[in-house]
């Protein structure tokens, strides 16, 4: 498996991402996407949106703000579930523990034989942490080290307004999802949409987080992909199949929904082997959830979760309802039911499945690919890594590349300038004559750009070129009035 | 011209655009788009990057963090640059001024027979606005009402990090260029480009408006699409010549980015009498701008800037030089130079130009269009506006609607639903089969679809059906088995 050293450095070198304000020593585990990093996230965000949307009869999109009104965080139960208490963070399994939580897990352990080793451990290890209690000094659940104790609040605070006081102050959103509910009427009235129904949305959210790490695994800043959908609250089957179109209960479509969203990943050049599911339950589940599945994604550091599915059940909802005396309720109009929706949210992180994307295209060829056709190789070669980035063809950032075979031939840099100008209005694509051809293939391939087009003497005579498919290494004549049509089948 | 509150109405009624937070009374000037908003502010996103990156040469995107290193806001000017004075703005203008500014800029009136009947106000309505300090309390640029002097900073600081503290702050970016100049070098080398070259961004900013307005126009959260065109520093245009490549001065540039750009609006369906550019001079001016001209489009509440163009000259990568000690610097491999680029910006704000499109493209039509054709309209409905959003089809957010004749003709509907599938996943379409053909054409009419497909008796037998284009009424019949071809031909 390649390990992240190699992605990060690819990613710097070639333009994907770089260390947010680099010049300035860098800042808080914040990352920028470069010229192809830009193109692979929107490629990823344009596909995720035609699926989940677009595609879709009963699904509609919405962008809300990133700043929102403090009673929402209030209703949801972000400000009081625990991001603001004392809290202790496991450096290696990055769970959170309250203090007092912990005191009492400690002195339990004490009385207990329950794990010899660990609790001496713990008791060699144990020190004060605050001037209110003694706690272990390692986690309970990993034994891991554990970071001192701190106000923790997960919600980045600002403030809006003239003046800087906690009267205008509110917090950047640490989901993106608090936006839908809260427009759910609004949304509802002025789509006229009959439930089942989902509302997407794709926007940045932040979290204060304790230990970012792994790249850009865990950030603080980082894009949502979110899916919400309404359906009937009861898990009563012979009352839901009386009703005209909503015939699937809360946990059948839980289960539809984790399996599309599965097929997505698998759809896009995942292999099924890198992918599991593991369903996360009890005080592990968020707060708003009442049954919770993660898809996670094997990358070089581990299994980790890439996606959530989450039943929140009514949470959501009833809590707005209940904070804003608005009622938040559904009409059925052929069963006269008024209630309120029950909720499936399917939740990606961008950053996540784009590094996934990357672990998963990544893949070296010891000793050169097109070895035994190059006749010219040089030894020195030979014992070289190439770098093949096998994205899928709708996520590679550059589609198409132009090649003169040579840059001192003035007719074949002018044809191959023509090609370029006819096709990069349809595709994505870059002109290179720097360098060898062999050279220019592999600068191509280390960025997954699916076909080369070389321009070469006999093209002059020909009217034509040569295509070469990043996978098969196979290379085609085909003539240049026939290359606009054939390269949109190729690449729908 | 159409009044603002017809299209706040129009926004809120089909889904545009949502006051943020709204079930709390909203908050803070916020807004979210809706179904129909988020396509079009996707589209328009959509036709700028295709503009001013993929079918440019020598541009690039990026797509730079919003939390960035607060050192940035520093070197850049925007932390000392007045955003923390204490400031008074008019209420009318919306110009600020510095208190102690305006205490001189008072007394001088009090001596000069400046403009008698301003003088008058002034000194009628003279009072303490600080301890400090007896100003007036009328602008002095256009008479309008000043507020009271306050603490202002234009930055929204948040906390990142663990624990907030004033190590842990910094701000949300007021612009989304910052993050294109501090990755200069980043860009530079993994893109390997050669001046005259362009990065371009789209994302949130943030600012801390004291007075925000005119709904969508001006607001503290808000997306801009900035292109940052880095060209040679000299303005002497014969050591221009001796260029390879860039032959342009930066002067030159300017005028060629302001041309492209006000293009760009007319292509887009904006009339050029809706449209003008203003030079902005002296103080009133950006503090980092060498020139600038504003591109501004008469709204219903007067003529605003939707866009800067600035020629920014080396301001930008000299201050982060000099504040990160990287040479960002830019070597000519043909003449040896080494410098500091010039920079032409042309910044544009998403939602301003959204609510430019919105204007420009909603038309009322006095006693209903297809009067003269329809037999059986109700009297009462003479009298009726109607309204037609004529937008540019390349922005509308939904382009085919299909329409069963009558939702009580099980045949009609089984047809128009398959249609609906079969373009679904080619084109944003909508499926309605709620009340008469009349008043769902009505209804696809106000939010701009182009093509309203219907399917009626005829098409049973036929296999067609007649598809009604939305600024001409003119309906014809095509046959189901071209639909795709000739869809996919009209909407490229």
């Amino acid at each position: 498996m390649v390990s992240i050293d190699k992605i990060i450095s690819l990613c710097k070198r070639r333009g994907f991402v770089f260390p947010s304000s680099e010049i300035y020593s860098g800042f808080g585990s914040c990352y920028d996407f470069g010229p192809l990093g830009v193109e692979l996230k929107n490629n990823i965000k344009k596909i995720w949106w035609e699926e989940m949307v677009q595609k879709q009869e009963n699904i509609v999109g919405l962008d809300a703000s990133i700043l929102m009104s403090p009673k929402i965080w209030q209703a949801s139960g972000h400000l009081s579930a625990g991001f603001a208490d004392e809290l202790v963070e496991c450096k290696k399994c990055h769970k959170r523990f309250k203090l007092d939580e912990l005191k009492t897990q400690s002195s339990k352990l004490k009385t207990q034989n329950h794990n010899s080793k660990l609790k001496t451990d713990l008791i060699k290890n144990k020190q004060v942490l605050s001037s209110k209690f003694q706690v272990s000094s390692l986690c309970p659940e990993c034994g891991g080290e554990l970071s001192k104790p701190r106000k923790f609040n997960l919600m980045m605070k600002t403030f809006v307004g003239a003046v800087e006081d906690e009267a205008a102050a509110t917090y950047l959103r640490a989901e993106t999802c608090q936006g839908i509910y809260v427009n759910f009427l609004n949304v509802l009235n002025s789509a006229r949409l009959k439930i089942p129904f989902g509302i997407a949305q794709i926007g940045k959210s932040f979290r204060n987080e304790i230990t970012p790490g792994n790249f850009i695994f865990r950030v603080r800043e980082f894009e949502q992909m979110e899916m919400q959908w309404f359906c009937h609250s009861t898990d009563d089957k012979s009352a839901q199949n009386k009703r005209e179109t909503d015939t699937k209960t809360p946990d059948e479509w839980f289960e539809y929904w984790k399996e599309e969203r599965m097929k997505w990943y698998i759809d896009l050049g995942i292999k099924k082997e890198n992918l599991r599911l593991t369903e996360v339950s009890g005080k592990d589940m968020a707060h708003y959830a009442k049954r919770q599945i993660d898809i996670e994604y094997h990358f070089p550091f581990g299994w980790k979760e890439i996606e959530g599915i989450h039943n929140r059940g009514d949470w959501d909802l009833s809590n707005h309802s209940k904070h804003s005396g608005e009622e938040l309720k559904y009409f059925d109009e052929v069963t006269g039911e008024k209630y309120i929706p029950h909720i499936i949210e399917t939740s990606v992180g961008a950053e996540r499945i784009l590094l996934a994307f990357l672990c998963e295209a990544y893949t070296e060829v010891s000793g050169g690919r097109e070895k035994s056709k190059s006749q010219n190789k040089k030894a020195k070669n030979k014992h070289e890594q190439e770098i093949l980035l096998k994205l899928h063809p709708k996520l590679s950032p550059i589609k198409i590349a132009v090649l003169p075979l040579v840059k001192n031939k003035p007719e074949l840099v002018k044809k191959a300038k023509e090609i370029y100008q006819l096709l990069k209005p349809h595709f994505n694509c870059q002109y290179d004559e720097a360098g060898s051809i062999g050279k220019r293939y592999r600068r191509q391939d280390e960025i997954g750009t699916i076909f080369c087009l070389t321009v070469d003497f006999e093209s002059l005579e020909k009217n034509d070129l040569t295509i070469r498919d990043r996978d098969t290494m196979k290379q085609e004549r085909i003539e240049i009035k026939n290359l606009l049509k054939i390269l949109k089948e190729k690449l729908v």
